[in-house]
């Protein structure tokens, strides 16, 4: 069939689709799963196996499953599982009142659009117990991921009308590409706000100033987006830098989003704690707490947990108009529900095992070592990549991810333009077909025009992130000395 | 805080959301919902429970879970239950090759984009025994239940570039609300065209016709949907209809987007057997089977197994330019992936047990009883509504909803007006109030100017749908007495 002969071609299609990027998934990563093919296939590599650090996938990884949240999973979905004494009573306790919670008893019945009510209150206390202060189960929404979240609040605010001012929305640079991808997707403008490496990513007001001010001429700025910890960055915002942003978006009639799904994931509490946007903004006192909207977004992929697959996420929204948040509520209504499970999963994260219960040592001695092996490999991780030539990376503070900066040759940088192709694509394809190892071109997350750098996730276990570090300094050296 | 402290307000929102609707969990659902707490508070109403037969969500109202797909499910979740003697063994290998096809082994990683491969393959064979033609797992992906499916075909032969032609899409009347609130969120041009009640809601290639004639000089019409079984109107097409829908895309330069979901809910095969679209493309030769662009949905959520809460689904798609299925799967990427659970529930669905395995007799046992239990309501509703003065049903030939049209006094509709609802609106609404029954009114899914309608799913127990059909009977009779 003649490419003319189609109806849908790359000329008829949605433009902003076709325009959309998502490098987490990108051209490396597609080419990391053919060299996987490859090698299953029997073919000969100058590696054994394709080490991917492009994604913060815990059990991909090897992670394991918690014990405790999986029993309540297997419960709801097989109730007959209740009248097994191997499953411990905390496990079915929680199960049972949530299938309470599901119409028909069972998790195959669609939940209300937002959520399960049982579910919903469970988040809410974990919120309440986090920041001390009230939160209302009837502003949070449940969501596939806190992606779908994210996408539907973005959605909510951006106005696809032709002849209206392009709707401006404020994402740091670097960031986490479904911000990019989302605003792609509904023609928004991204106002792009720099984070200042030289101070371990620090997110400046005097930078958020510039940018909106720059912006303002294409289109009409609505929201600022800022990730904690920041994602691929690392860092974990201060207080007073959390106040200023605060101060900024009122300023500037913004709704501020909050990315908050590392909460779990802070390796130094004593230098910088994470605390939630919603806490800071309580603090501020009522001229702030009383009429800033926030979202604030949270996931089950993340954390010590990592149950990517399940889905999971939730968004609490903060100030918002009544009829606004009625009308996102009818938007999520015509995509009927988040997956159930996913529901159970975000739930009973937030209600753990507490003290006492008989599930309770069991879950903080799996949830402890997952947590003392993140903060191992993020130390790992900074000190090799810091003592490479020609590298520097900012400190692990949180997250799963470093973010580190490598001043590359002009020589390879101009082989990578000749191929057509960015110098970090370049250099990660390169590492990528030498050792099997899949990083993510920092060009796919925004970095600073003319600096390189790229993203690797913490994961993998320590022996094998120890290997993928010795093999990344091989290469680099060989690299450095090819192109110099 | 006064209104116009918001940032997001009505008016400051995306318009295209304020515009969408979703009846199906519209307002008298809302208020169904009201009706359940005041009741559970003890409030004395008129009923005494609320029958919800406004949605097609089968666990809900009491049909249980095929034990089987649940068992696969729990072990996949847990899986220390591969070595519990109370599992099957056909359960065991179905959990085993999913989990092996699991990156990390685990439900809790992320799957590929567009689904875990070895599911893809199981749905890839169904759709090879079902069509006697091949199927490729290549060109299938899967999705949060088949809405998400639908949503991502549309959005990418959807254009929202200001300046340029809206993008035309044809929708049966009535239609399942999706559609109408999809093409509102994208701003697509929605060119209605009539399903004739006179003739068992058959699709009429003359009214096609007529429909797009009259849309060419609003739009560009590049898609038609059709739903079949049918929802809201239970109608299963004719071999030959299908022939004429397939000449007229090829025709007009349309893609074929098929909503099959309801494909296993058909109870006459002896009148009208169904088949998949796909199937009569490729009987139609390649001057058709080489050429057509068609979509195909379908879904975990209806069927025998009715898992609405996993949100599994797959669309297959056929004879799409791999460049634009390639942009496709690109965007799907940014999504991650969907609930693993949810596709491990699809596959399941699509590879059940197989006659000699140990849970063979059981499956067919459940599924069958739950295929002869909604036939047996199908007929029990469609006789009790025509037995009614001024209500004609058609036959419910498949899926799981009766759409009556209910000629309405002149009074009532004056008195509706008066209130300002849709007159069918008033009628469902006074039915809630006072049966605590639970219909969604015809004008949510679209009819003939001047007709009046109810969609009514057939899923309630046998018991339960014979009381809802004689309260049925008792309101209409005294609404036609107070307003005749």
């Amino acid at each position: 069939m003649k490419d003319t002969d189609h109806v849908l071609t790359l000329a008829t299609i949605n433009p902003n689709l076709v325009q959309m990027q998502y490098a987490v998934r990108g051209p490396i990563v597609i080419r990391s799963q053919e060299l996987e093919k490859e090698l299953k296939s029997g073919m000969k590599k100058k590696f054994e196996q394709v080490i991917k650090c492009n994604i913060g996938d815990c059990h991909a990884t090897g992670q394991r499953p918690i014990t405790f949240l999986r029993q309540v999973i297997a419960i709801c979905a097989y109730p007959p599982l209740l009248d097994d004494p191997q499953f411990p009573d905390d496990a079915k306790d929680r199960a049972r009142k949530i299938l309470s919670g599901c119409a028909g008893k069972s998790v195959g019945s669609y939940s209300i659009s937002i959520g399960i009510e049982q579910i919903r209150e469970d988040i809410s206390c974990y919120i309440k117990q986090r920041d001390g202060i009230p939160s209302c189960p009837t502003n949070i929404f449940l969501s596939n991921g806190a992606s779908e979240a994210v996408k539907a609040v973005l959605l909510l605010l951006s106005s696809c009308q032709p002849g209206s001012n392009r709707v401006g929305v404020m994402v740091p640079i670097p960031q986490y590409p479904l911000y990019s991808a989302t605003n792609s997707e509904y023609d928004a403008y991204q106002i792009n706000y720099y984070l200042d490496e030289s101070k371990n990513w620090s997110l400046e007001v005097s930078e958020l100033e510039r940018a909106i001010k720059e912006a303002k001429e294409n289109c009409k700025p609505r929201a600022l987006v800022v990730i904690n910890p920041g994602n691929p960055t690392g860092q974990v915002l201060s207080r007073q830098s959390m106040e200023e942003v605060i101060r900024f978006v009122k300023r500037h009639g913004l709704v501020l989003l909050a990315d908050e799904v590392y909460q779990f994931n802070v390796y130094d509490p004593s230098s910088n704690p994470w605390i939630s946007f919603k806490k800071v903004l309580h603090d501020m006192g009522p001229e702030y707490a009383d009429s800033v909207e926030l979202a604030s977004f949270m996931s089950a992929s993340k954390g010590y947990m990592g149950e990517c697959g399940f889905r999971g996420g939730y968004c609490e929204l903060i100030n918002f108009n009544p009829d606004v948040q009625a009308q996102l509520f009818k938007y999520l209504s015509a995509r009927l529900c988040p997956a159930v499970l996913g529901q159970v999963m975000i739930g009973v994260i937030c209600n753990p095992p507490k003290k006492g219960e008989p599930s309770y040592e069991l879950f903080v001695k799996e949830r402890d070592a997952v947590l003392a092996d993140l903060k191992e490999k993020a130390k790992l991780t900074t000190e090799t990549l810091n003592a490479l030539e020609g590298v520097t990376c900012n400190a692990v503070q949180g997250a799963m991810y470093a973010f580190p900066h490598i001043r590359l040759p002009p020589k390879a940088i101009a082989a990578a333009k000749e191929m057509g192709v960015e110098p970090d694509f370049f250099y990660c394809l390169a590492l990528l077909e030498e050792k099997g190892i899949c990083f993510v071109p920092g060009s796919g997350f925004g970095q600073q025009p003319g600096t390189y750098h790229f993203r690797t996730t913490i994961l993998p276990s320590v022996p094998v992130m120890r290997r993928v570090m010795a093999d990344l300094a091989d290469f680099h050296k060989a690299f450095l000395a090819k192109y110099s």
